[in-house]
């Protein structure tokens, strides 16, 4: 897409610190880390979010995620690491170019995951019962 | 494992709200919702974390993935989502057995991304250069 910023560093017309290309996918530096070495996973086609993204496409996504992963670990000596997708712009998307991001953690880094709530009684299946309808 | 508790899950010795199940996925309730509808999708085989997966299961699961999270936006009438999986304790990671996180997201729900830092003059570089050499 032409004007998407993503699609223009794939074609090399934005420069970005390239971690790996093949011919699927591109990892590159997130300019704005949230821990050094935090990596951007993409397909190099253009698609919005990850269910639009087509299953043997994001085989291979995934499968370069999982090598790229490793090498944020070892290299920035991480203790974890966070994959995060946001979808839509109510998730946080801000580029609508799907992309995974690999942060890495470290200890005491201070980084806290959402608070979890509980289900009323009756409530979760319930909200079981309306997902599972929509599962195609 | 005998010790794990998604294991038991799998096993069907902890009940739990499943959404889907198939020969190689199980997609279940998280009980400690950050919104209503959170749901968690893991391998039903035992892997620590995502590197652990091989890939053949790793592309059943996230094809898995990808239809209950459309399932999971219908069902909740959710404005987007986010895709999580903590690898390793200093990740958030609290269950030693694989699993993404699908969170549906609602304007206005308050839940913030962590923010991002800026690198520092030749810093991106050094950094890529790192994580490129241990890319195998």
């Amino acid at each position: 897409m032409t004007d998407c910023i993503f699609c223009k560093i794939v074609a090399g017309d934005i420069p970005s610190s390239k971690i790996l290309e093949t011919e699927n996918t591109l990892a590159f530096l997130d300019i704005s880390p949230v821990n050094k070495g935090h990596v951007l996973v993409i397909p190099k086609e253009h698609y919005e979010t990850l269910t639009d993204i087509p299953d043997d496409l994001l085989s291979l996504v995934v499968k370069d995620m999982k090598k790229v992963a490793v090498a944020v670990m070892m290299a920035t000596k991480a203790d974890g690491y966070n994959i995060q997708m946001n979808n839509y712009a109510s998730a946080g998307q801000v580029v609508m170019h799907a992309h995974f991001h690999i942060v890495p953690r470290f200890k005491g880094d201070g980084f806290e995951l959402w608070p979890g709530r509980e289900y009323e009684c009756g409530e979760a299946e319930s909200v079981m019962d309306d997902i599972k309808s929509e599962v195609k």
